[in-house]
Order: C-alpha cells, then structure tokens, then sequence
C-alpha cells in the first residue's frame, strides 16, 4: 500500500503498511476522522481459505512491530512469542498486528495533521472509544481481503479492544483471546490512569497540549511513565529484582532529594526513553479511552459477547496484577462462557503483575500454543 | 510547658504541648539542631509508678491530636480508638503521641525557624532519619518523666519508628506493638514514594524548596497526595465503594480531560485538603527518610531487637496492604520473636490496604485490646 510513513527516520528499517480508513469514518462517542490510516505489520502468509487470520491488538504504548521481519529485522515487543514455530506460528497462522488508532507509531491520532487544516489535531482530535480502536482494526482485516479471523486477540489495552470487538461486530472471528483486559475499567485502575494524565497536563510545558515537537512535557511524561511502570509490575518482582541495591551512578542526578536506590534508577531508565519515544496528546487519550471503557454499553456482558458468534475463548490473567486484577479475568471468563464460547480460564502464578505477558513467554507461550495449536 | 504554639490559628483549640530536645541535638546521619522541640498531646494519667505509659508515633502525615480531649475536642485521626474506655484505654493507660521530627504540626521540621538564621531551614535542615523521630519521641518520655514505657506503638511510619526505638533504645519498652510497618523499606514503596517526592520537586512553583508560604507547589502536592490515596488503599475496597460512578459536579472540572468518575472526585477532595495542610519540604524529608529505613543498620534484625528487651510484641499487618506487604509483616515478628520477646502476628483480611488501621477499628481494636489489656 503506497502510503507515506510519517514518522520512520530515514533510513530506519521498517515493516509497517497501511491501511486507510473509510472517509469518513464516524467515531462512537460522536464526531469523525477523514483521510485517517492505521499502521500494520504482518507475520505468515495469508492461505487460500483466507481462514487463518490472526488480529493482534497491542496495549496502550507499543508500536505494531510485535516481532522481527525481513524488512524490519530489530526485536518487537512480543519476539519471543511470535514467529516461525513459536507459540504464535507464523507458519501456520497469518498474523496482523496494528498500531492503535489514536496512538503516534503510524496510526492517525491526536499527533497527526488534520487534513482539514493543516496542522495537528491535538485535542481538536474527536473523543477516542475502545470501540475506534476495534473497528479500525475490523477495517485493516477487511481491506485485506479476511471475512473471518481465525482469532482476535490481545493483552491489556488490547484485552479490552477484542471484548469490544466481539460485541461490535458479530461473527467477525471464530476465536478470541483476552489477556490482562477488563469488561470494564476499575476504579482503582483510573484512579491510577488519572494521575499520569494529571502530571503530563500539570507539566507547563505541556501547554494545554500546543508543545512544539522539540519540547513535550517532559517532566510529566516522565512521571506518568515512573507511575505506569509501577502498575504494570510487582512488589514480589522488584524485591528479588532490585532489593535495596544503590542506583547506577550515571542515573544519580546531583539534585536534592535524587535517587539512591536501584529501583530508582530503573525507572529513570524507563522514563527516559519513553519521553522521547510517546507523544504526550494520545498518550492522554488513549489513557482516557482505557477508563471509559465499559462492555456494559453494548448491553449485559454474556448478551454482549454472545452476540460474536465465537467458538472458543483464552482469557490469560495474572494472580500478581495490581491492575487488571484475576477477579476481572475471571468475570470476562465467565462472560465469554455464559455468551457461549467454549471458554478457558487461564490465571497464571507469575510474580511479573501486569506486564506478566511481556516476560513470562514461558507461562504464556503454552497457553497460547495450546490454544491456537 | 510554656512554648510557643507556631503555628495554631487563633482561637482555635489546641491541646498541644512541646518538649524540648537536647541543644544541640545531633542528626542520626550527621548534622545537628538547635533548640528543636517535639509538640505532643496526652490522655489519660500517668500513674504513680510511671508504669503506664504508651508512647505512640504517626503515620507519614498526622499530627499528635490523635484523640479528643477536653483542651482539643475535635476528633483525632485514631478516634474512635484510642480513649476511655477504647483499645487504647486511656482509664488506664497514660498516652503520649508525638507529631514526628521532621513534620509541621509544632515539631521542629523544614518548615521551621532555624535559629542560626532567623528564616526556614528549608532544604539546610540536615538529613532526616526514622532513627531521629524515634530518638525524639523518647527525649519526649524522658521529660515526662517516664523511665520505661509500658508499650511503645505505631502504624506506617510509626511501625518503622517503632523497631528504631526499640534497636536505639535498650530496656525503654516493655512492650511493642508495630502496625503496618517494615524492617526496610522495599524498592516498591521506594517506587512510589520516589514518585510522589518528583511530583513535588517537578512542580516549578516548589522553587528548590524557596516556595512562599501563600504558594506552595500546589500541583506537584497534590499529585503527590493522590498517589499517596492510591497506595493507601485498595482495589477491592474501591470496587464496593465507587465502582463506577460518576464524579460529583462540584468536583468536576472545566479543562480537557477532566475528571468523570467518583474516584476522581474522592482523590480530588483527598489533595485539596491536604495542598492547604501539609509543607511540601517536610514531605519530602519524611518521605525520603522512609525510603531509607534499613534495620540491618543496627545489626541483623533478631539481633537489633533483641538489645531491646521486650517482654512481649504485637505485629498487625493487612494482606490487602499494597506498601507494606503482609510478608514484611510476617518478618518483623518472625524478627521480634527471634530476638526474645513473646510474639503475636495477627496479619487481617480487611479490604482497606494500608490505611486500614485508620478505618477498619472492629478488627484493630480487638487486637490492640486483647494485647494492651
């Protein structure tokens, strides 16, 4: 698909096609996009049948580059999971990972030019829905040619948007897995949300969300990225981790107050990188869709999700998540089943909290191999 | 004792007193200060063996008041708890709590008058340590005449302070009971705490500590407050509590992304109450001296408590407490044990986290009674 790649740096590998949306293309809490794309990359080969699809949602921050390929060779961020003979096997499963409408990785979002004007939507960007993000992904698969997906699938985030998207639209895959989602938003998971997006907007330089692209908030997001980071893993994990070991000297600032431990460092670390690599806008209304999400909308959950027509369902949880706790799991567990799914409940033992799918292939790479094999 | 009262508004009821420490009195981590006092407040009578004391130290945040009494009758922040009659009865027991070294509620803290200079020490307050509030606090007893405490006791900071007493302090307790607290503090709490200090620091109005009394760093407090909230409660507790509702209109904001939900109003009201009360400074030394609570400091943990001879021990910690984990609980008496005193670990299922000593009184007050009587 011959379309522009607005923000690879020259040179850079990159695997990334795109999809455009329909023009225009209504989003669910009112307002619309026009001339809006999603970026996506693919691992397989689509067969004959055009019935082994596999559609990947990501969670709030990656990019669609889940795993290396020819064009793109660097390490994504499900490497070890997806590809050639591993538990996502691209030797028999093609699979689709997109970039999330409303995100900065290729998919237009708040960062984006706004065709009607020239200049960045920023928060000119309509109100972003769990439910966009699902029907964007819906349209990468039609416009490649997939009637039905062997599987929609995805972890945090991307555990809400399949939810979503059983509901949204009916028969559109046969399977789904849900990793580390929700039916919908916790408070003690906005109550957390919220306050990242607090201190990216109480950094001045935010600027009411006109920075310039050479001056985000960099304070703010920094913090929110130190908070997130929190959430998504463990106290039991961080005490064999990091214990009381002393910071790294070159992440020891000379500023009162400055780290001294370890795990201090860990999440500058974390911060650093991520403030050069996030755009503060859709970073806010990604967050904010997280909150808003409730499967409820579309009605009772077991009605909601019946409605899809699944066959079987995975619902991964992890007993150690501070954020999408193993109660709301199994409650999206047993709605996938009482819709009628032949459901499997997996709650995993890893230490790892949230982020558990990130690092525990192990434990994940078995659930899923089982399931998909 | 007729000290000043630095910083009671007029007319308002006060039943604070002020000890003063040792001039000079040196810094556990170096450094020293000069004419420093501790403000207390006390119930009930010390007997005519001053035998019948309890000498209890706060949390992060309270002041002494933690109880009504005819000079003060406003609700103290352990109420329903600590009176005749109560857990902590004070027919028969002479209470002693300390506003901890370091804070703003009449103890000599950052926000104080450094008597060298005639203006707030500010950040030239010299390092702060839990073993400093514990020094305090016993310099307290001994003015009161008390040469051995019936039980020293504290929740959160306190259950820190407490083990620094009784490692620093040989003989000075018969008894000891710890709420909440840790032989170290664990690089999670360390996260988050780290957190809530660069909230503040990040704030441009905090000035390097050189904010003006009437413009504190409002924002960076109150983020700091929220978080805080967070980590002092509970997902389970959240989930009964506010599921989720939507926000109250007066706590509902104008800007972008304003808050939508009940728990954003909750954490709303929680930080304006708390930006108008507490000196960011001070929360930053307290915080930080947190941080850096190490009881192997004093030798290994049996051995540390074992110089303190006590007769016996209460550890009360909460499993849904998410700072202080329910396994730092166990280890602290597992350590009390070890170092001779008789040992009871009552480790609770209320839902609360951390802050359920403040609420859940039923559950608490049989422990501390059964103890205490």
């Amino acid at each position: 698909m011959p379309a522009p790649i607005p923000d690879a740096e020259q040179g850079e590998p990159d695997a990334r096609r795109y999809a455009r949306l329909p023009d225009p293309f209504p989003m669910w809490r009112g307002g619309m996009l026009h001339g809006a794309q999603i970026a996506y990359e693919t691992w397989g080969k689509l067969n004959a049948a055009r019935d082994n699809a596999v559609l990947l949602f990501t969670g709030l921050s990656p990019p669609a580059h889940a795993a290396a390929s020819p064009q793109d060779p660097r390490d994504g961020w499900w490497q070890r999971m997806l590809g050639p003979g591993l538990a996502i096997d691209t030797d028999k499963l093609f699979v689709v990972c997109v970039n999330s409408l409303g995100s900065c990785f290729g998919s237009t979002g708040p960062a984006s030019i706004d065709p009607a004007t020239g200049r960045r939507y920023r928060l000119s960007f309509p109100d972003l829905s769990v439910e966009d993000i699902a029907r964007a992904g819906h349209e990468v698969a039609r416009t490649l040619g997939i009637e039905r997906l062997d599987t929609v699938m995805g972890p945090s985030l991307g555990g809400m948007v399949v939810l979503a998207y059983a509901a949204l639209f009916p028969g559109a895959a046969r399977r789904l897995v849900s990793i580390s989602g929700t039916l919908a938003a916790s408070p003690f998971a906005i109550a957390l949300r919220s306050i990242q997006r607090e201190a990216i907007m109480g950094d001045p330089d935010w600027r009411h969300g006109h920075y310039p692209a050479d001056r985000p908030p960099r304070t703010g997001l920094g913090l929110a990225r130190k908070l997130g980071t929190v959430t998504y893993r463990s106290a039991a994990e961080w005490q064999q981790r990091f214990d009381r070991q002393p910071v790294r000297p070159d992440l020891k600032g000379n500023e009162p107050f400055t780290a001294e431990f370890s795990v201090q460092g860990y999440l500058e670390s974390q911060a650093r990188r991520w403030v050069n690599a996030f755009d503060a806008n859709c970073y806010l209304y990604l967050s904010r869709a997280m909150d808003r999400f409730d499967l409820g909308a579309h009605g009772d959950p077991p009605a909601a999700l019946g409605k899809a027509g699944l066959e079987q369902a995975l619902v991964i949880g992890v007993e150690s998540d501070l954020l999408f706790s193993i109660a709301e799991q199994r409650a999206i567990a047993d709605a996938l089943q009482a819709g009628g799914a032949a459901t499997r409940f997996a709650p995993l033992q890893c230490i790892e909290g949230h982020d558990s799918f990130l690092v525990d292939i192990e434990r994940f790479g078995r659930e899923l191999k089982g399931f998909l094999g």
